[in-house]
């Protein structure tokens, strides 16, 4: 097994001991039935008797791409600019490496115009930052994304702490956090992964208000803020995590999931009350021998034991991931927009 | 019924309409079994059979009253200073006015530097923020507090927003609650009551790991910050509020239950899962013509009835009220400390 990108050091201790041998005994599901791509999302009707709706998360990204497009098409005809977006790449990881150049990609495809800085591993704090300032006072650049894991010896908190508010597409930034936590204030910016989670959950017509929803990982990227989005929107939230003592018997009462643990199939059927909507963040490499990459993705939940028991959900691939890039989009043109005072 | 000074909007949409005409059954107890004020709290001994240990607020405010005014004669012989809190208080309402001089009595007692502004009630923003800055620029001013609520012509957020973060005792500010949320980062300052709760709960012994937590009310001065606490204390933590459908269940599962919603004797034996430990943050004036005042102080809990299953429970008044001032006073030194880097 190996850690998601989204795993921090705490969510991984999460599992009792006992639990371990029970995971791989859950495989991911043979085929799956998305709604067609060129369908409005709902949740009205079911594909067949037992089985969840699928919640394509795929299909929503590009949804929210398209729109993403059309408004900077029109902003650009009345003000004469597009957003911006920057990426600092520190270090030469493969997957970081792929994560940027796949953001690109998508920027050039609806219109935003990107910025690439890479510097080699061994850059110093005060490099990074210099490029930070620089795109902090380009008019042109409304959002500056910092990739992580940063190296070692690097500080992660002065890095993204050097990045203006105003440009924090990320909304990983303990002043947007904390609107996010209290009423009657507003983020700038959500945080992206757990933005792409409630559009889901908005899109397929999920009701959230008065729900109880349990998060399953409490990282300050993903759970955490997951959490205050779903309790912004009315749902009565629990946080289950390391050191939760029955997660199972919690995650039971929600009538939303929304799982960001990192920790391949951790979520059984019997974890699942019926007809609940799950919403799988987790993306676990586990290793397979007959994939010509020697690994498969597979989400935090067991989805060929889920999919039976709730009334819908999301797909790993092809769920909440493609979310993550579409949000980062929709983060660059809000910014834009209030840069530029269009609205 | 009144109003507590907890209480929001959203709070007092709390409690369903069928509850309603329960709520005033329960009657505030008649006597209490306070723990002798020589004593040092401990809750491996039960009072009496079927009665909570009672957790004595006065008793330990006045502990930490004690201890924060040693440490301040410890600073001020080994630095020449003593700690800086000034208070602004807009208008003339007789309640902000009480808390205002109760605050300069605790100062004055711990060795704390009071300062003070009087604004009248038609008084501006501006006028507010000019002396706000004025204390900001005061090296000798560690703390400053603007009393709430503030006259409706002003904007709360605009003026909580002036105060320099070093000095924003009250731990009101959108960073400090950011930091709150967050793993691996902190606050420079906790917000006073909730972080009384949680003095009352480490004093008592009370295990917070692995336990579930519920907290009634999410307001962004208790509520919302206590569940951040709770939950950086490793509780497993529910938040139940206006939307909740179902409180009473989701309550009993608590092996701790915060209450801050501002509803007179809301919580009921029923909610109360037996020996779970119980802080009552609420403190609700209701009618009492045998009272010389016209009304007596009830918290949201029902004392008479939760006091028989609970195994602990603070009472009201003289629970969590006394914290909150020996908490700003516990704040506004360590303010100092960092200030003069004294540790």
């Amino acid at each position: 097994m190996i850690r998601s990108r989204f795993s921090g050091t705490d969510d991984l201790e999460f599992i009792p001991s006992c639990v371990y041998d029970l995971i791989f005994r859950c495989h991911p599901p043979p085929s799956r039935q998305p709604i067609p791509s060129n369908s409005v999302p709902t949740l009205a009707a079911t594909d067949s008797g037992a089985s969840a709706k699928v919640i394509d998360g795929k299909l929503v990204s590009k949804q929210v791409k398209d729109e993403v497009a059309e408004e900077i098409a029109t902003m650009k005809a009345a003000t004469g600019h597009v957003p911006g977006l920057a990426v600092i790449l520190v270090g030469s990881r493969k997957d970081s490496q792929t994560y940027v150049r796949n953001k690109k990609k998508a920027c050039e495809a609806v219109g935003i115009k990107s910025f690439e800085v890479n510097l080699p591993e061994d850059a110093t704090e005060e490099e990074v930052i210099e490029h930070i300032s620089e795109f902090n006072n380009d008019s042109s650049v409304h959002g500056i994304l910092v990739q992580l894991p940063l190296p070692r010896h690097m500080n992660e908190e002065t890095i993204l702490g050097a990045v203006n508010i105003e440009k924090d597409v990320d909304g990983f930034h303990p002043l947007n956090i904390g609107r996010l936590a209290m009423q009657r204030r507003y983020p700038l910016f959500v945080p992206c992964t757990p933005k792409g989670c409630m559009e889901l959950l908005h899109r397929y017509g999920v009701e959230i208000k008065g729900k109880r929803a349990v998060v399953i990982g409490r990282s300050n990227i993903v759970g955490m803020p997951a959490a205050l989005l779903l309790q912004k929107a009315n749902a009565t939230v629990s946080i289950v995590h390391s050191n939760t003592k029955n997660p199972e018997e919690i995650t039971r009462q929600a009538d939303i999931v929304i799982s960001a643990v990192g920790v391949a199939n951790l979520v059984r059927g019997s974890w699942i009350k019926p007809g609940a909507t799950v919403i799988d963040v987790g993306i676990n490499p586990v290793d397979d021998a007959e994939s010509p990459r020697g690994y498969r993705l597979v989400g935090d939940v067991c989805y060929e034991e889920v999919s039976k028991i709730a009334s819908a959900i999301t797909p790993v691939p092809g769920g909440v991931g493609p979310m993550t890039i579409a949000m980062l989009l929709s983060n660059t043109l809000e910014s834009a927009k209030r840069a530029y005072n269009f609205k």
